[in-house]
């Protein structure tokens, strides 16, 4: 080898008699007047970390034990097997009692929720028999005979409100490659649901069907299967254009056309197999309900590993954005829900719209939803914006997450793997936050879905989660565990 | 108004005065040497026209019906409204009679047909009783015993060899905006099909069970709909990564969901249901028997415009591909097929393959297949290439149509139309020829399919449809009809 590894002070004399070449970050008041002399200037772009995360970020990167942990995280979520087993209830698989009820998002007292949530928990007390109209329901709400805890404390994930009462059928998914499992329940459909905070008389029956005539049919059709791979399923979807949070058609198409067989076999009637497939024919959102525990499923493996920076959990509650590290524990770091932006429905405005809420934002959380937005371009159709900036957001989540997923691919980009493994410190370095793709509900309780759309998650969520993980490192210049 | 509409001669000075700016066509000789002279130069694609076209062209151009008519097909073509309204026989919905049958592309004597539409023929005769062995089927044909015609004059397209005997079950789809129909067999799946040239026991077997049960199934699920809207089902499926020639997963899947109520309302039991739904859902084809014959009976009323230089069908036998013009009534304009260049099946080589055959190509002549391929960007795992060929492909082919399709549309190119309505004068002056997306008959009667891939349509068959429609046009001195 003649060649030096290292370069020679004949290297640095070219660079300084050669024409000059720059990169400039931040605002552009340097490169522009190197513009003005003719000197050619690359802007890249470049941000300061966000503010106060620099010493924190510093001691993260010191970590001796965080390369690996992170690594061991990442591979155990792209590991996930997700399959669909079963269906039971939330008392039987969850341990739910007469008076709990879970919700979306870090937990929240009934003071503290919005609209849609309140709505949502009437509609479940009612469902339950607490109470017999709204106002004894919120009366008992207010005066706290009821009890709350969040969905993800209970291997469940809630879309919208997430509520979930002992009564109510659950999907079980489980996760075959750790042996995990996880629940949610079935998807009511759109417009007044109770996940969106509805809970007139049309609400409740249908609930009551879903739980008298839906469940049985599906647990009769998984029971026959032997159980239904999920993620067979969404490999296929992301070449169908959903990006399996707010765009699940392919996905919902798939599942009901692969139940069919067993569900005639199963011995049900005709009629009552006809009837749930226009049910779920009817019903574009189908799929999430299986897509959000298999999600979970995948994510959960990569919790409490020392010293990882990886987002194993993002929900919001209606009030506020939360999220979990794999480093921190059970702890939440959380910041204001924002107020999505996007298409609302005929007749609704700007000052209709809930803030965030949903535990729907573990599909972005394991890879999918906006981080696949460049799948399914035909989403801003129902979004808003344009098939190019359903690219840019695929594209620009690379930056923030440790790996490409290895089967969950995107045709467009050369099946390149979706971004996934969100690195809470790669979002403070950059101020590049989750982008999220996400169903609107309305303000008032009772209302149901407003629009759809995206949603900044706040970055004080994710300062806050790198302070916390930081304080957890080992001194610099002490002994390492 | 103050300025001028026509160049002034200031502005002529201007042109002369200031820094030359080249746009350069053909071999790079003159770009190369203005380029080492400083001087910017734009290379553009132009290329002379396909050789001996030239005065057919012009002539072509000088007719002063062109315009009009080429519009009308247009419009016609675009504004189709292609319904799933029946099943029939190919006896009762198109006359056929004992002995006759029907084959893909421009009409061919046996004498002169490739391997997989003997194979096709043998296995139709055999079904039709008309012979007890390929051998039998084999003399009769060889000694003129049976009736060939080509589909495509019988209001039906048929997929590879595109067989079809009278007893064969056909669906009937009607074209809502001009009351014609066409009309398809329904598809076999993949592998060991007659369509592309097998004929073993299972093959009929298959092929009597269609008969018996898939058919009357179809029939009477669509009777009780009353009719299925198909140019929905293709908006949805170019959404949800479809093409509608060599991929149809989307139509397939959202028309078997379609089908599952009223299959179930219409009285049949659930095993048989499961038996058809399991069928279907093993066959990704399913769909592309309802896409083709919407797009015969987009493509069949833009027939027939005098001076229309419209491409209103595009056909191939296994031995010639040919295409017919809106201006040149029935008469095809072939050249040689050529054999697909794609992805073969595991232990086929390309010495396996069979020239180009089917009538598929009526995808492509409907703005869709080839056309549509940048909808499908997943298409490239089954046929080769990368996704950026599939948008090149696409946008490629807004040079050689007269239109984007008002309703069907492609999410990642911004919702852009499909290119629609080829116009055989830009083929030819460009040398541009159609992309066809498609899939590979083995050559060898008997065989299957061995693979799918894309083939190059030959350029003799637009240049003849060229000078035939030039002959067509009026004196450019004489009075004009």
């Amino acid at each position: 080898m003649t060649a030096s590894p290292t370069p020679s002070h004949g290297a640095a004399d070219a660079l300084l008699a050669g024409r000059p070449r720059v990169a400039a970050a931040g605002i552009d008041l340097l490169s522009t007047s190197l513009r003005d002399q003719g000197v050619d200037v690359l802007d890249v772009e470049w941000r300061p970390p966000v503010e106060g995360t620099g010493p924190a970020l510093a001691r993260i990167a010191a970590d001796p034990r965080r390369a690996e942990a992170n690594r061991t995280a990442v591979e155990r979520i792209v590991a996930a097997e997700p399959h669909w087993v079963g269906v039971s209830t939330a008392a039987e698989a969850l341990g739910l009692e007469r008076g709990q009820f879970l919700h979306a998002g870090p937990p929240i007292a009934w003071e503290a929720a919005s609209g849609p949530l309140r709505g949502a928990l009437i509609g479940a007390m009612l469902l339950e028999g607490l109470a017999s109209t709204p106002e004894e329901a919120e009366a008992l709400a207010e005066r706290g005979a009821i009890e709350l805890d969040s969905c993800h404390h209970h291997r469940t994930v809630g879309p919208m409100a997430g509520v979930v009462s002992p009564s109510m059928p659950v999907l079980v998914v489980e996760n075959a490659a750790f042996g995990n499992r996880a629940h949610a329940t079935l998807n009511e459909g759109l417009g007044k649901v109770l996940r969106y905070g509805a809970f007139g008389p049309e609400v409740l029956e249908r609930l009551r069907w879903m739980a008298a005539v839906l469940a049985p049919a599906m647990a009769a059709a998984v029971g026959r299967l032997g159980s239904l791979d999920l993620r067979a399923i969404e490999v296929q979807a992301l070449q169908m254009g959903d990006e399996l949070h707010n765009r699940n058609r392919a996905g919902s198409a798939l599942v009901v056309r692969a139940l069919v067989p067993p569900l005639l076999e199963a011995g049900l009637d005709g009629s009552t197999v006809a009837d749930v497939v226009r049910f779920i024919n009817g019903n574009e959102h189908f799929f999430l309900n299986l897509g959000m525990p298999a999600a979970k499923s995948a994510t959960d493996p990569a919790r409490d590993l020392p010293g990882s920076s990886v987002v194993v959990a993002m929900a919001r509650n209606g009030t506020e954005f939360g999220i979990q590290l794999s480093g921190t524990g059970d702890r939440w770091f959380t910041g204001p829900a924002q107020v999505p932006q996007g298409l609302l429905f005929s007749g609704y405005g700007p000052e209709d719209a809930n803030p965030d809420i949903g535990d729907s934002t573990i599909m972005e959380t394991a890879g999918l939803g906006g981080f696949a937005m460049a799948a399914a371009p035909a989403i801003v159709g129902f979004i808003g914006g344009r098939a190019a900036d359903a690219l840019a957001a695929t594209r620009s989540m690379y930056g923030i997450t440790l790996a490409e997923h290895p089967h969950l691919r995107i045709p467009v980009l050369e099946s390149r793997g979706t971004p996934v493994g969100i690195d809470a410190t790669l979002v403070a370095r950059t101020g590049t936050v989750p982008v999220v793709n996400t169903g609107i509900a309305g303000r008032v309780a009772g209302t149901g879905q407003v629009g759809a759309g995206l949603v900044t998650p706040p970055i004080s969520a994710f300062r806050d989660a790198v302070l916390a993980l930081a304080e957890l490192a080992p001194e610099p210049d002490g002994a390492v565990a």
